[in-house]
Formats: C-alpha cells, structure tokens, sequence
C-alpha cells in the first residue's frame, strides 16, 4: 500500500511522522509544493489551482489514498481534490481536528458550561471558517454532547511558521508571540479546548501547552494519523510485504526551495526509508 | 513618462512612495506578483522565470523605465529582466544601496578602521551575495576610498518581513528580534554603516536607528529613487504635462492577496492618484 501526503511546504512532515508511527506497514510518497509556498497568503483561487495540480501529480503516483495535511487546502480546494483522485479516498485534516477537538470535550469538567474551543491556524485557515463551520456543524449533528454547550473562537497565529521554520522554537520570543495570541481567552476562560490547525503547530505542541494552563490541547495533524488508521479503507486494504514497507519516497516541486530545518529532518531518517528527492519544477 | 516599478509583492510600495516624493512629474505602473510571494523563499531558478514573466507583462505596458524594487530579483534576476526590457533602462536597488552604504563612510570618523558595513536583508538576498560583492568591487574600484579600510557584513533577517506584514511594527517583538541580527556586530563595533537591503525595511528604519546607535543606517528603496533622479535618463527623457502626472496604475498577479497594511496604504492614496487594481492571476 502507498499512501500520499500533500502539502505545501514542509509542515505535513508532522502528518508523515506521526503517520509513519502509527502505520508502519506502508510506503509513503511526500509531496511538498515548495515552489509555491505558503499557501496561507494565497486567494481561495489559486489554492484550488495548485491543489489540482499537486493532486494530479500523486494521482500519476499510483497512491492508494491521499492525506491532504495542508491545512489551508483542506479547507479550501478539498473538494476540488477529492474530485481529481476519485475514486481514491482522500482524507483532509480538518474534520479529523474537529473530531479530537471534540472528544476532548469528555476530559473537561461539566462544569465549565459553555466550554471554549479556541481553533489556532494560519490566517488563510481561519479566513476560509472551515474549522468553525466544521466544529459547529459536527457538533450540533452528533448524539454525545447532549449535556454540553460549546462556545466556537478562531485566532489567526501568522507570526508561528516563520519562527518555527527559522528555528526560534526554544527561543522566549516564541513564547511571548503565543501568549500574545491566547492572552483574550485565557483572560476570559481557565479551562477550554485549543485545536492547533497548522501542520507545524506540532512542533511547538508543548509551547502552546505551557501558554494554556488548564487547557486541553490537541493538533490536527495527529487526529488525522488516527482517524487513517481507524477508517474502512485502512482496515480492509492489502498490506505491503514486510521487507518493503516504511519508504518514502520525497517529491519537491521545488527542492532548492526547502528550508535548513527540514533538510535536516529529511536527512535524520529513518534508516529503511529510501528517499528520492525529486523536484518538479513548475514551467 | 510612465516608470515601471516591479515587486514580488507590496515592499515596492517604500520604492513608490520615495519615487512619488522625488519626482513627481512622472506616471508610474506598480506590478506586485502577490500570486508567488514571497521570492525569498524560492531558488533561483524559479525566482528568474518568475521575474521575466512580470518584466513582460510590464513591457507591454509600454513604461519607459523600469525599478526593479524587489531586492531577491535585483539580486538574482537583473540581467535577465534587462534582456527582456532591452532597449528600456532597468534600475536594480542594490547599486544604489551599495553607492549610498559607501557615501555614508564620508559621515564616519578616520579613526574607525576599518569601517563595518552591515548588510541586512532577506535570507535569499544574502545567500545571493549580491550586495557583499558589489559593496567589495565598488569600493576596490573606486577612488575616493583610498584612505579607508572596509569590512563586509552578511547578516539574514528572515523574521522581519513577516512581523512587518503582520503590523507589529510598534511592537517589542520587534525590537527584540532586531537587537538578536545585530547584537553580535554591535558588540564589536561601536560605529559602521548599516545597509538596509529589503524593500520592507524602510517602515521599521527608526527601530533599526534605535537598535545600532552610532551606526549610519541607510537604505536602498530610498538609494533607487536617488539613483533615477540623477540618472542621464531622467534628466534627458521627456516628461508628461503637469495635468496628467503622479497616477499610479496598480497591478497584482493575484489581488486577493494582498495583506491588509498595503490595502490600507493603497486606499490612503493621494487624490490625485487614478488607482486601477487589475488583476493578472497566473493560471
């Protein structure tokens, strides 16, 4: 089995890894759109446009599913994705945030009523209201949250990838960007839901955990490592041999455009993997 | 006479408006390619196909010069775009800022020696070392630097661009993340030239001043409106009668990106200025 995974950048390397944890009897083909990232600053136009071009391009792959780990695609062009891979089943990040954003409810007391579920992204992310829309949506059409009320917030985070691909991860800098941004809700609210909806949010999980004392936080690049590995698809789907799984194989639209930190992470790989990187530079 | 000025995206508008205020007598055509920004990011390859591309939809456009105020392209791209405008004049910014980094050692004390000269710029403009052999070849081949000594500087300030897009240029942040670029230069030098070699950098220059107190810190948006102003093709060209001057026709190859401080920056316009937003999405 070959699972896809797309994103713009770099940042879906946290799906891939947590992916590769959780299902290791898999190949993997990685495609970053690096020539055109971020999508973050892009209209809802051209996210489309390159999304069906990425999705071309792993559809050539033979993949037998596709994750969507940008979050900004997800959100905006996976529809338009879905359409151009069928029949292959594509998952997206975001109802799969929305759904441990939403599990996580049971970890709060009862009596914090309404509880506060405060969505972290990109401006592009929180621009498109996917997370809200989904949240709120999902909530109101499920069964479990009978005795529960929930109070929706969307909070744009812009200055977090450029500090987090520069590597300022352990610097106090960081910190004091999150706080800034947290700062009206934790001001408001002791206890709620943080649903981090960046693919790079991983990477400074514990950092927003140290900002949100009290706070149950949760990312939705895991959730959707989790809801692959529970779905029909998975369950039913040929596993490869032993001797031939865990690679991945590296597409770059760009690879001269990849930033220091995720050289790095490329190359402190997993010894099994056999990685190819392959740029595909758009004329 | 119509000057084009060209950006990846919206730092051009520090270009435009030092252009405006020096010569007013003009029309100008501003294209920022917000469909592919950032420039800074991508490889160099890309980054010259990018910038041939916008030189020919500004050919078209019929200007009778060209300021190329993106400082990646200047660096990476600036022959080529001369190829594609030939026989119209192209004026990159970093001769200009190099010119203006060396005018300024007449303002620092014989007893500095050898002077410092600190580039601060993107990180794509300073791997292009653009401006670090420029500023070596200008001074060796000139004259009227016999009696000093200079030493060159490279540092990358990656953070900047985004805070400043963000707004929080009042912010602390800010100045932290400034004094951690320069902290180390400035712990050696008490005085040098600081060369600001980003089109964004003009709106925090204050800061950049109150960080490095005792350095002459200069620019090179304001260098290329310099630069023009003195040009034999300034003096010599044609200008328009003074009923039909100082419009800006604004172009974006993706007018949904624009991020909102350059929005308001356009809508503050003069009121003499015609403001034709038109959109060139890149299919």
């Amino acid at each position: 089995m070959k699972i896809g995974v797309f994103d713009s950048g770099v940042g879906g390397i946290t799906v891939l890894a947590e992916l590769k944890q959780r299902l290791s009897s898999v190949n993997y083909v990685y495609l970053g759109d690096t020539a055109n990232l971020p999508y973050g600053s892009k209209s809802p136009a051209q996210i489309e446009t390159l999304s069906i071009r990425c999705a071309q391009m792993l559809k050539q792959k033979e993949v037998d599913a596709l994750i969507v780990a940008c979050n900004t695609a997800s959100s905006l062009a996976l529809s338009a994705i879905q359409t151009v891979m069928a029949p292959i089943p594509v998952f997206g990040v975001v109802d799969p945030g929305v759904q441990a954003a939403l599990g996580a409810l049971n970890l709060i007391s009862l009596q914090v009523d309404p509880v506060p579920i405060l969505v972290l992204a990109t401006r592009a992310t929180i621009q498109s209201q996917a997370y809200g829309k989904s949240l709120r949506n999902t909530f109101e059409n499920g069964n479990t949250f009978k005795n529960r009320n929930i109070e929706v917030f969307e909070q744009a985070c812009p200055l977090l990838v450029p500090l987090i691909e520069e590597g300022w991860i352990q610097h106090p800098v960081l910190d004091q960007v999150i706080q800034e941004y947290v700062r009206p809700y934790l001001k408001e609210f002791k206890k709620g839901v943080a649903l981090l909806g960046c693919t790079h949010y991983p990477w400074i999980h514990d950092s927003f955990q140290a900002a949100l004392p009290g706070w149950q936080v949760v990312n939705s690049a895991w959730a959707v490592a989790q809801a692959l590995e529970r779905s029909e698809f998975f369950k039913t789907a040929q596993k490869p041999d032993e001797a031939n799984v865990g690679r991945v194989e590296w597409m770059f639209t760009d690879p001269k455009a990849l930033p220091e930190f995720a050289k790095k992470f490329i190359q402190n790989r997993n010894a099994r993997d056999s990685i190819l990187i392959q740029p595909v530079l758009n004329a």
